[in-house]
């Protein structure tokens, strides 16, 4: 039977990278494709002890339903964090906990756009986030990127080109797939251009806690005088990706609809998780916690970039990220990119085409996106020699 | 700030229960009004050894991402269960699990309807899906109902007068707020019409699993031949509310556009629930456990009529419900009903008016919903007293 799909999904197609990890089954693949966190930066055995606790003593209060905007407790304690660490201000905001940073992404496109209305994003962007405003009906613009974040007068001139942009949606820190940071500068700018297109900006930092170089960059929800920046965040890279619990801040009124349209997506967040991460951030030590996550990819990362420089030609470039999970390396242009991937998976590296990631679908992209999170040491050295002499192989094709 | 909110959310509040849920913190209250499984429903105690277990042993995978079409076991059991059980074709169907049924109805509508197309529901109708529907920009047109179940002749008329009709929204067995389940006869009209105007049918079955009294009638899926109907079901009644796992059966081609759309409202639903749920269904035994369950409210559920019987005037009829939660109480006419719901919260019981179940928001009701899932046996009893003296109190005013 032939069905009429809506508009906004008929188009429509799974992520790229969710069936990429369909495919990763295969134990002989290296998985620099996924973007799932390490394994080890999941808090185990605390979550054992502390959800045995759970279930002994407060049961029905995990396994009943809970309120929309999020347990209380953990509600308080992201207040007065997200206020301290990263500037979402407390009086002015409302924190909800959402189910992971991607519904507070999809919540924020449905409550501000309609159907038609333009998401102005960095290009490339997260794939979850751009696959959200589309199924929201959003029409996306892409704006180039530089090392130092989005391409100022290209933003001016996407907000100048196209009037019914409502969102501008930016990953300052850590960005991906890029790996990029934006500078404090850029930051400032940014929100001055949104300001005076009245956009209002969703600021996605589900990274924002795995710094292991560099300074800290102020949030640009930290210089929202306005009320015009919705902040997400997320415990999937420092907890748990699969307990599904993100959160955000937004200014009140904002907020009051995105609890609107969160009651008719799922209800609430799963409520022992939310009880869980509030045990777990009374009883052990958060910090100290994702101390050692930064540890982690911090060698892993150097490791990586190691590995590129030894193993990669001069003709590849890449990101050197100061935290998050990603980096990006662009072929030279006589590489085709689709075919540089087909043949890194037979030879048992998965990496994400450029071309997921483009705002806009061009299907042009000479990059890829690697993460260092999820291999082991042993697998980011051998699969990036893989992939380096996948690039000689190919550049003595084409010679 | 006066914010732009997107035309589809502008208008929506609250849900009217989600927002009498959250007054339900002082213990005084008798809570009618929630819609909250018994407490006894959940099987706490092995929920606690199996999750012990899966902490124990597989943690890095229930702590992990997971795949948006649900944890592969859980989905083969489901299937399984709902082909033999329910009535969904195993071959002509494909199952996912889903954020709670709540997830399952708003991805279906927001997968079928385009912002201004139709959905038809009954009148009155859960206000869960109703604000789903309101969410994705959807029209919504009510049809009143006889005790067996839709009118058919209004039916057939609000198809008939609305060409952008894309959806048919029914809860047939064990109805929320009305308390009534659909004949047979009327489930094979209902499909008949639907095919004559080419609707899809979203069935809508979270309590389908807890009848008490009556014989088992077959679901609308189990009619759907044309690959017209996608079925909803939950685990929030049975197992827990709180964890937020329901499951749905829709043919493929529908179906895959349902995971394109859940990928990116929360990529997949809570990993470790999708595991417990796995392993109980497979270590205990389900059947006994929902059997448990069926005894409990068909003990509460008489125990309330026999109060309604015992303190309820006359002229205040009441359904008699054969399985689920809810029963719809209707007033005379000359009681007006938001005096009645206010004076009954002075009175420490509350109740849902049928207002908040009304498609059409047409604020006209003489009817409210009650629950004996939620109060102790002694509160049922006090509770409809409360309730009877008050609508005698009523009336005498009005005489």
């Amino acid at each position: 039977m032939a069905y009429q799909i809506s508009d906004k999904l008929k188009n429509m197609k799974p992520s790229a990278i969710r069936e990429i990890f369909k495919s990763l089954t295969d134990p002989r693949i290296i998985a620099f494709a996924a973007g799932n966190p390490a394994a080890e930066s999941f808090p185990s055995e605390a979550f054992g002890l502390l959800a045995g606790e759970i279930f002994e003593k407060e049961a029905v209060k995990a396994l009943q339903y809970g309120i929309t905007e999020g347990f209380p407790p953990l509600r308080e304690f992201l207040t007065e964090r997200l206020h301290e660490r990263f500037g979402c201000d407390k009086e002015s905001n409302t924190t909800l906990v959402v189910t992971g940073g991607q519904q507070g992404i999809e919540l924020t496109c449905k409550v501000m756009c309609n159907e038609g209305d333009v998401v102005i994003c960095e290009n490339p962007s997260f794939i979850g986030a751009l696959n959200a405003f589309r199924s929201n009906g959003a029409t996306l613009v892409g704006v180039d990127m530089d090392g130092d974040g989005i391409n100022i007068e290209k933003l001016e001139k996407a907000c100048r080109d196209n009037p019914r942009a409502k969102l501008l949606y930016v990953i300052p820190t850590f960005h991906n797939p890029a790996g990029i940071t934006t500078s404090l500068e850029k930051r400032k700018q940014i929100y001055e251009i949104a300001k005076k297109y009245s956009l209002i900006i969703l600021e996605d930092n589900p990274y924002g806690e795995l710094r292991f170089a560099g300074e800290e960059i102020p949030t640009i929800k930290s210089l929202d005088t306005e009320g015009i920046v919705v902040y997400c965040g997320s415990f999937s890279k420092v907890l748990s990706a699969g307990m599904r619990v993100g959160f955000l801040s937004a200014p009140h009124d904002i907020a009051q609809k995105i609890v609107v349209a969160k009651q008719v997506e799922d209800v609430h967040t799963n409520q022992f998780f939310q009880m869980l991460c509030h045990a777990f951030v009374t009883r052990y030590d958060l910090d100290e916690h994702i101390a050692s996550i930064r540890r982690l990819y911090k060698t892993k990362s150097a490791l990586m970039i190691k590995a590129l420089e030894d193993y990669m030609p001069d003709c590849v470039s890449f990101t050197r990220p100061e935290g998050g999970l990603f980096l990006w390396c662009t072929l030279p242009e006589e590489i085709e990119l689709s075919a540089f991937v087909k043949r890194a998976l037979e030879r048992f590296v998965a990496v994400v085409p450029g071309t997921a990631f483009d705002p806009e679908d061009s299907g042009v992209s000479h990059s890829f996106r690697l993460t260092y999170a999820t291999p082991t040491e042993e697998q980011i050295v051998t699969g990036v020699k893989i992939l380096g002499e996948l690039v000689k192989d190919m550049l003595a094709e084409v010679k």
